[in-house]
């Protein structure tokens, strides 16, 4: 008999429920006897004891539902080892609900600071495996990340219908893409959408460059541009600030995001109208694409094997496409970034895209 | 022999290719002989005399694309009768091309303001066919434009992604729609989607008890609420001021637009986060859905039609699901609204909707 | 206090849940008491009293979801009236479960064949009201049944997806639309999808125009033809037969489908390799579009309204932009063909699509 | 200067366009001086001269666009080296128009048949580079071929469709997926559709095992199965016959399909009505997904390097998450199947899902 707990944090993807479906279906088809529990809302659930029973049911028809069925929630990491509001020591009240519900598991889906909290809770003896969630694909230990896929498919989508307006109009537009500090899922979003410039941090942009870029369009007779600026894309100047200097910068800003900062500069050099789009939260809602349910769906029922096994201290990961497990304290604190001079860099680069640098 | 100029103007929205293709296809079936020109981006092509001849196989595969192959640009109507910066008479131009081209009529694409232009050209003596185009669903004389449906697909489709990622979460989320000054969109697009409450230009809110509806369904557990905000959606206390005091109003706001000051306001009242998501022109973009498509198909073909008996001065519309003709002067100038007490208001608030009234 | 039973019958289609949804919204907010029975796999629950109590949560979340959530079947007009293999008299046995479980009034969702028997459970004294559901949009009192417009939408992504291989190849590619005994939906659905030939059961063809008509189009430089045939598609010698003799020549055909038989004519004809795709099912599958999601909502609200009134035996349809009570009885038995000089056809004609005719 | 010859050959499939585009913009961005002619519908154009020049306008907005612009066709690899119906010696008139061309290269896109005929032409003594396109990811020397991920989507796609009517009517419903000989696409889609059971050639399939899987989804309480059957599954029984008798066998049955025949086993054995679809050609028609667009981008891309360093003989791959060169002679005549043991049938068994093996 085999005792289950399982939490989703952080920004919610698809495939969340995929996964957990994956892990479930494998547990029960196994034969072994399961009891399983589901906590609300993240690590929230874990610490006060909000949690409900799951049975099989609950996992029936959840492979193409976006979101996730037990709620989520950010807890940031360096809140954790702090008390609450009314003094409760959240590691131990994980522990304390982990211990009383008699658990052999927990099953934790998140990203980079999910990765966190759950290698403390491993460290702190707890049996914990986990899932790669995260639209930005910037797990370290994991090729990819379920969720992933899904929001390029939507940010394409969105790039595809900015095509035909930024078209009619002859205008240089846009469009603001997610992907947190890293260039994965712009950059994907990009060269699938056609971007003629794409802006990801791994490679800070030079706003003459840029510019640069829209006029030789122009010169060779397009009508229009389209930039994709990730949400985390910096210029070569701030690049050169401290981080502590650059958010303070971030926040002092009067533009809501990098991009129309952006669009301001280019308007100010060119003359030219700049429209922004900034499809943002949509970019991680709706049904999982058959890539991600694919995917999820047998991370998942590795998962289940390695619980069957009581091998705990593991994230799920896919290397070298091989699903492995991946010792938490090894992905706990880093991050994957997207390499500069990476090969689909190189290759966007042969196409003719711009990177401002 | 006939002798057709087109030109599409305003916003470009889904659906222009495929009505210009009916025309086109009407015409040349006929078995009249048909010489056209295609005028580029609106009134400005005609105006300057920037066109190019067109043949059937510029209309070959061109049912599906969005945007419009001719591009599009807005010439204000208040301008129109204005010279431009050199002095060049806008009004005597476009009928110089006209005449220069030997045409026996224009066929004109376009929404509010491009039928002021267009009545303009037809009572300077010009042969003109116009076809009702915009998302928005404004244009008096016709019970439906193209572009409208394919915009309610794609604002819905942004209300459901965001209804997985608010459920996961459990936040007030809005979503602003378009639909300029008029609620068709999103009424349309916030029923299909799902949302709990809608607030359009037509009935002003209150915004007590835009936060009554909120807490009420809190009360009721629903974990969420999803708000659908009109880009022309006005408080009651606004809805009292002059339009210049208005307009005033909105340009010296501190937000982006009106979605930003109403999650600003709730936030305030409820202390709830409240995340806003403003899907833009990705409204307009994308290929027509199947209804645009056969809509603006038949449009196009009728419109042929008047071309061929040599019947001008009209603007092909749908009244009481029969194609007509409706003259250019009842068009222009005029706006459609929804009524306040429209059936499907009605049934909206009979489903629970809140308008915030 | 309200006590409301639910049944959908026939085959299934987009928005039913939506639109049962609709009417339990609109009596859950209208104050008044409810109770409701949901009757499993169509009029056979109400025969064999299979149902289960429904709250209000059953209906959460299900505006966007395809298919019904209580199940269909198909239980033919005719033998409604005779008794089941043990003896029982169906009829009897519905009246049976409506008294024993004091049922105010049956919500019954269904199309041609559905509406019989609920005319026929109305005249034996039952209250009930009725949904028009169909992909087929053949109901009689009503311009449009939900269902369609969704289908429309499938059928017309297969043929745009055909589109794309029959150009590749040069082929000539037929598409068999849905649509039972009438041509709404083939074409809407061959329009939309830019269809060069479309035959539907409205206007017998003659195989000899058919084969014209790929000719003219291979003169004119065509690489492709793409036929729509109506799954009711008849010939001109066929229909001349009699319904018996016609239906015993159809059940002695070779082919799986009339659309067969009409490549196996083509190919002989023309020596042209001819290819069927015949998408079937997956037309009535899927979640709702926008048009359905919020048509069948409007409906529902508005059934919702006659229960709450006691206004019993109506179907509620929509006629010229308006939703009205059509009596049952006007509805039953009655079948809305597509006029042969119905403008759309006529329309179609003029963009150049031949009807075989 | 290079002068380059493009052609597509064998079924089409999603992002052939998007992989030629890369070729290009990678070659024209590389400052050298190319000349570019396309060879109509594969070989044949290429045997019998059939070409145009080619400009980079060609490629401008085909990112997007399903099918290929140059056409294709098959010529089985088993009738290059005869002669045509007036003589024509094929090999050496492909070789005729090379030479007189001057090309430098020819750039091929296609599946297996394809890769024999283009190693054939590169033993000849031709220059060519290769880029791997099928649906059916059947290719050996790559991980994966585009056009895959875009007919898994739309074969998910008409499984989900499908999910909703099975569900509605509580049927055994079988739809039939492409993939030639392997099981890659079947088997992605049926995990991505969440099929019950899944069929594929490299599991011969035991009817028996099929209709247990059934009864025991039916004991647990499901309403439904859909089945999951690869165009080239095939049983235990016949997997013993010989590759002759199997051709034979099938040549004379009286199915339409192997689904047609295993359905009328599944009814005969367990008296439920078992549906079929057959979604067929639609799963390699429209626009390729946002994975494929990127992944051929890239390939092409890497093709345009190769030509710009005259390395030759080669088919552009995918290994190991690296784009590599795999030598003609390696890959033609090979077939890359799924291997039994894969971790993805693994993965899948523990999910639960049925091989009936």
């Amino acid at each position: 008999m085999k005792r289950v707990g399982f939490l989703t944090s952080g920004g919610d993807c698809q495939a969340l429920n995929a996964a957990m479906r994956g892990v479930v279906k494998s547990l029960v088809n196994s034969g072994e006897q399961i009891e399983m529990f589901g906590f609300f809302d993240g690590y929230k659930g874990l610490i006060y004891g909000n949690y409900r029973m799951l049975d099989i049911s609950d996992f029936s028809g959840i492979l193409t539902r976006g979101g996730t069925i037990l709620g989520t929630s950010r807890v940031p990491f360096k809140t954790i080892k702090e008390p609450d509001e009314n003094g409760l020591d959240k590691v131990e009240s994980m522990k304390h609900w982990y211990y009383k519900l008699r658990l052999d598991c927990l099953v934790i889906l998140g990203g980079n600071g999910t990765h966190k909290t759950a290698n403390l809770l491993s460290e702190e003896g707890l049996n914990v495996v986990t899932l790669p969630k995260t639209i930005d694909n910037d797990l370290w230990g994991t090729d990819m990340t379920f969720g992933f896929q899904s929001a390029v498919d939507i940010a394409t989508q969105t790039i595809d219908y900015i095509h035909t307006t930024a078209d009619s109009h002859g205008r240089v537009f846009i469009v603001e893409i997610m992907g947190h500090k890293v260039g994965f899922l712009p950059l994907n979003a990009g060269m699938a959408g056609g971007a003629d410039i794409i802006l990801i941090p791994e490679t800070p942009y030079d706003i003459n460059k840029v510019v640069d870029a829209i006029n030789l369009r122009k010169e060779r007779g397009a009508k229009f541009t389209i930039i994709v600026v990730a949400e985390g894309a910096i210029s070569k100047e701030d690049a050169k600030l401290s981080k502590k200097e650059y958010k303070e910068k971030l926040e002092g800003s009067k533009y809501p995001s990098v991009s129309y900062e952006i669009a301001a500069k280019i308007q100010k050099k060119t003359g030219k109208e700049v429209r922004v789009t900034v499809p943002g939260h949509i970019q991680r809602g709706g049904s999982p694409d058959s890539y991600d349910r694919v995917f999820a769906s047998r991370l998942g029922a590795e998962a289940g094997a390695l619980i069957l096994k009581g091998e705990y201290g593991f994230m799920v990961g896919y290397k070298n496409r091989e699903i492995v497990k991946v010792p938490l304290q090894d992905v706990a604190g880093k991050l994957k970034m997207l390499a500069p001079d990476a090969a689909i860099i190189k290759e966007a680069k042969m196409l003719g895209i711009s990177f401002g640098d």
